[in-house]
């Protein structure tokens, strides 16, 4: 049967026509329509930023972003909701970083750093060395062991500003983050310090994933993000001084993984019940803002999807899953704990969507998929027009969906506005006064669409 | 000759071509290049906000950057600068204003109001009188004079949040701040009180300009916007009790038509010089904020546009003008002014630009123009979808090139995206700080880039 819960709904029953015989263009006017004007995700993510906040892994925030996930999708009325038990790592960043850059002996500056994610701790009393700046890995290699051991390997390469995505910008950078104390550990480097994955120039240091491969644990080197103003200005230093040095000194620590979950609500399909669409982000964040754009935004806009299908009184025909994962930042596990039990249990998973771009204005959505599906979707980019989505190519979609892929399942990410993204990643101000209530719920609306049409003409 | 001014340029020259054999993906790709990681918009529009700051007409600080609008243009090295005289109206605000709803006697909670562009003041005690709302002109005709008469009209239609374009939802909402006074006048009303053309709901009133057409100056009323949320409360206690009374003082004034200027710089033709294409914003703005979004940075994009090809050593073969025009928002004297004297001059204009709706990330143009021009823009789409500029329709371009319309120019108007523009819009938050670089620096490469493509190919 055809419900109508909203006033808005059913005045759109009543003066045009039942829902069951609208057109595309007239249900995704009224997807948008309702997110704009009747939305939730707004609502949403207030609380989870402001009266949550943070929420690592493991941590207190995460727990109750798992307790307060599962009880507004209970309110939703959806057909299951449930927790999936997943084992995630535990990092704390400990007392707040300190660190200064000493161009003689007594005359210091203090710069803004932050350790990142997996990095161990320094010496209790902190660690002051020599600093060697380089921009890539070619460059560290060329300096060898001479050069390198006993100081401070300071990676420096900006993000490029002249591409327009800002996340390929990003993506030709992070390896120093990543890999970079894994790479400077071989020249028995004492630490590494690495430039901020932003392109402003401010005094934010902005965190994020690194990791040890498997060195040692005595190899193992504290790693650091500088601010890109105080990168510019330690880079400069060194110009004029070779001999500048650079103290600092973290107390963050890898704990013994702990329980967390996945959140799932499900509405069951009334046609394939047994094959499953999802939508989701990521209910984990860094710890220094409070995960707003990455990824508070992706969790209410994906909740909002199922709420929007809802609340519309269309069935859908497959079972449509939205899943809050856990761990995305500093390990996927939840990611790869709901791919490896859908393929346990035999469920057949045909499609999946993520926001995890922020809370901008969408612009349209990148597919992982093949030709027949990819041209299908080319084939609805009329119906989003009115809403000035326009982007549809080729591409990757989610880390937190990517284990599902196989090649019967189409995965595609939402494409919101690139260009403010990297202010905010993984810094203190990722925070909700950085969100645009319309440019969340337009996201919100073109998820619900995206999904309202691969739900009524299937996956090929 | 080619010249080459910038060492990206000549680095360009060296390792690729000479730029008179770039293909037009070439230098537009240098122009979007040049403007991200060597640009001035950025900076000039720092300085015109932070040193200068608001420069209503005929204030100090419209002065000031009319002064500074000709030095950064003659630095550029462009063919000529110069000054265009033109009067224009001076409104000045006087002391904050002050207002209060009053539920009973004693019993008052203030709210935030300004005056209206244009208004006259209260009585030096203040206006207190009881509270007519209404949504449109037809529900006070409706209400007539009897109701109507001494009491103050409030007009409380809000933006309409489904429109996508949110200029869509200004111009539905926009008559009863223009007209609401003379429409008021007509029962007898003492005063208007205007809800914020804003689609948020927060505690900043927006200004913007009211006429009183030819009402004589006794009948003519007191007018101010009140914040949205202010004029949510109003509402909810009107609805609560009719009685409640409003109380407003404000002490602005229309004071004598003052001298003011145009600052206009041109690049003389190759080809064609006594055909011109301009582009432009506004130099002015209102005095609540400092007019970073609307319109700082129009100013700085056109600026940038001529920049851009002076650096690039292309010789455009039409002669083209970057014009700052004065007294946009309560006037439109500066646009008059050289549109009436170009057309005294016998001055072939085919091709003008305005950039005046913010300096947020571009999503394509709006253009007023003629079939066989519009579809060859069109045919230009290929060209700029790398940089993901997507939007090429008919409608309007801007309101200073307005004047220029005619059946042989081409008109058209940068189009941003709107989602956040009327949380700025004419209100005390459109400062600095709300200004993206990369999106500032995107239009302005974008706006390069047309005309460029404009120059090359001509008019139809």
């Amino acid at each position: 049967m055809v419900k109508f819960k909203s006033t808005f709904f059913l005045l759109a029953l009543l003066i045009t026509v039942p829902v069951f015989s609208q057109s595309d263009e007239e249900i995704i006017r009224e997807f948008y329509k309702q997110s704009l004007t009747n939305g939730k995700s707004f609502d949403w993510l207030n609380y989870l930023s402001n009266q949550i906040g943070s929420r690592l892994s493991g941590s207190l925030g995460a727990e109750k972003a798992v307790d307060w996930g599962k009880e507004e999708l209970e309110k939703l009325g959806l057909d299951n909701v449930w927790l999936q038990p997943v084992m995630v790592p535990k990092w704390v960043r400990g007392a707040k970083e300190y660190a200064f850059i000493e161009s003689e002996p007594g005359k210091t500056t203090t710069v803004n750093i932050c350790a990142l994610g997996g990095s161990v701790e320094t010496p209790a009393l902190g660690i002051k060395a020599n600093v060697v700046e380089v921009h890539n890995f070619e460059e560290l290699e060329a300096l060898g062991k001479d050069k390198i051991e006993g100081k401070i390997v300071f990676y420096n390469r900006p993000m490029q500003a002249d591409l327009i995505q800002t996340h390929e910008a990003y993506g030709g950078c992070v390896n120093q983050r990543y890999m970079g104390a894994v790479e400077a550990a071989k020249y028995g480097a004492a630490a590494v310090i690495v430039r901020s994955m932003n392109l402003r120039l401010d005094d934010l240091p902005h965190t994020g994933a690194m990791t040890y491969n498997d060195l040692p644990v005595e190899q193992r080197i504290p790693s650091a993000a500088i601010s890109t103003n105080d990168a510019e200005l330690l880079s400069t230093m060194l110009e004029l001084d070779k001999n500048v040095k650079f103290y600092f000194k973290q107390s963050c620590k890898q704990l013994k993984d702990v329980q967390s979950y996945n959140v799932i609500g499900e509405i069951t399909g009334s046609e394939f019940p047994n094959e499953y669409m999802v939508v989701g982000g990521h209910l984990d964040s860094w710890d220094l803002g409070d995960g707003s754009h990455d990824d508070g935004a992706g969790i209410v806009q994906s909740m909002e999807v199922l709420r929007l299908i809802k609340e519309s009184g269309i069935k859908p025909k497959h079972s449509i899953r939205v899943i809050l994962f856990m761990n995305e930042e500093n390990g996927l596990r939840g990611g790869e704990k709901y791919a490896e039990e859908a393929e346990q249990k035999g469920e057949k998973h045909v499609f999946a969507l993520e926001s995890d771009s922020g809370g901008f204005t969408p612009r349209g959505f990148s597919f992982d998929c093949d030709d027949a599906n990819f041209n299908m979707a080319l084939s609805w980019e009329p119906l989003f027009k009115p809403y000035l989505i326009h982007y549809f190519e080729k591409g990757g979609s989610g880390a937190d969906i990517g284990p599902l892929k196989n090649d019967n399942i189409v995965l595609a990410g939402l494409r919101p506005d690139s260009q403010r993204y990297f202010d905010y990643h993984h810094a203190s101000n990722d925070t909700f006064d950085a969100i645009n209530k319309r440019e969340l719920e337009l996201g919100a609306a073109t998820m619900t669409s995206l999904m309202y049409l691969f739900d009524k003409y299937g996956v090929k």
